[in-house]
């Protein structure tokens, strides 16, 4: 089972909720599993943290944190894990059904890593762009006629899958190191896209299509916070060339 | 995993709900399941089958059974499994732990059984009374800083473990006939009080408490369906004795 330090290091994030009472039911799903970690980005009603729905977890509610943006949300999370049904698009991650998703999820918490499991919003859940910051999908396996959950019902299964039925920490790869955080990817995404533009590689309307392939390539590699920083200092080295080149050519 | 005629030998029994938006939410759980068989008991409001919370399982709660009683939603049950959390009470049944209960379940659908889920109302749960017709308990693994969960959760994450848990068949007691329901339970049991009075064993005090034990230990038994019919007949026959006995005495 997982220790509460653990469970301390899987946050669940809310991409866009509509109803104040899905959120409330969230957080109440949270509490009742132990899970402590909320986070809401750009809710669309103002006055959420009130919701009445989130019995015994009105505190938990009042210590979300609200961000902008999911690349904020889940910047300092190694794992980043998308839920939702797929029946109506194809995906351009691996996908876990929810019964085989827990071995992933302790290997990442017994090296140190932190966890985002994410959710879309209700009518339509998660964005091919949501998607793009997810290393791995996880499906619920609904039926085929009635695949979309409720919210509140999606986030109290996927915890009480991690929750209840997590093992006693097996043969892991504990000793890798973790991988980066997604902030860390983000901001090596941008010095690489810079250095496309710098070596006049991405015509000017390619640059949504590039960015959203790199996201999916870095979460595929997912390298290690060393290999990252590595690759970051090789693409800043390769910018301020090319830079330079650039204001040679100016010059003369 | 399940079939959809096992799926169907699934009974969701809600008993009492107060609010309509819970029955609808446990509906619209049951159909991402691939289940259809709701059974509610007693209701609070009339008007709970238009419960907009039942996206995509409109018509399963058009069909839901409604009864007045649990014995009556649980009549033609084998195996009556009930719900909630045991924090504040000491159970008279084996308790399972959610996690752990796939295997009954598969075992009595396997033998041709049909099984019922049963939760209590919102605030409270199951009283006593209820828990008394069920043959097992099964305990969501919650927090126990925060046990109690929210009705449509419960049944949501319930389905789930059911649904997705369920194994292929294993070497299973398949061969077994299934326990007789619990109707016949009932009926047996109305029987043998009857006999317990003609024998003044009972003094009228103890009725309630004795009617109490009498279902918990007849679930304990869980007799076969025609071990049932052999001990109803022995009651009969007693009771007939006992009757014409008394008749006799009268006589004289």
């Amino acid at each position: 089972l997982l220790t509460q330090d653990q469970r301390d290091r899987i946050d669940v994030v809310l991409v866009s909720p509509r109803n104040p009472l899905n959120i409330g039911a969230a957080a109440r799903a949270m509490a009742n599993f132990g899970f402590a970690q909320l986070k809401v980005v750009a809710p669309f009603e103002a006055h959420w943290r009130e919701a009445r729905s989130a019995v015994g977890a009105e505190e938990l509610l009042q210590h979300a944190q609200l961000t902008e943006s999911l690349a904020e949300a889940v910047a300092d999370c190694t794992l980043v894990i998308g839920t939702g049904t797929l029946t109506y698009r194809k995906p351009e991650q691996p996908v876990v059904p929810l019964p085989s998703l827990t071995p992933q999820v302790e290997m990442e918490l017994t090296r140190g890593g932190r966890v985002a499991l994410v959710f879309g919003p209700e009518k339509h859940g998660l964005t091919r762009e949501d998607l793009s910051f997810c290393h791995t999908l996880v499906e619920i396996p609904t039926d085929h006629r009635q695949p979309s959950m409720n919210l509140g019902q999606a986030v109290a299964v996927c915890l009480y899958e991690l929750s209840a039925r997590a093992s006693k920490p097996g043969p892991t790869q504990a000793d890798e190191p973790p991988a980066a955080p997604s902030g860390d990817l983000d901001l090596f995404a941008g010095v690489v896209e810079e250095a496309m533009l710098a070596a006049g590689y991405s015509p000017h309307t390619m640059q949504a299509a590039n960015r959203h392939d790199l996201r999916l390539l870095l979460r595929r590699i997912a390298p290690s916070k060393r290999d990252a920083r590595r690759m970051l200092g090789l693409f800043r080295r390769i910018l301020w060339r090319l830079n330079r080149g650039a204001s040679e050519a100016d010059k003369e």
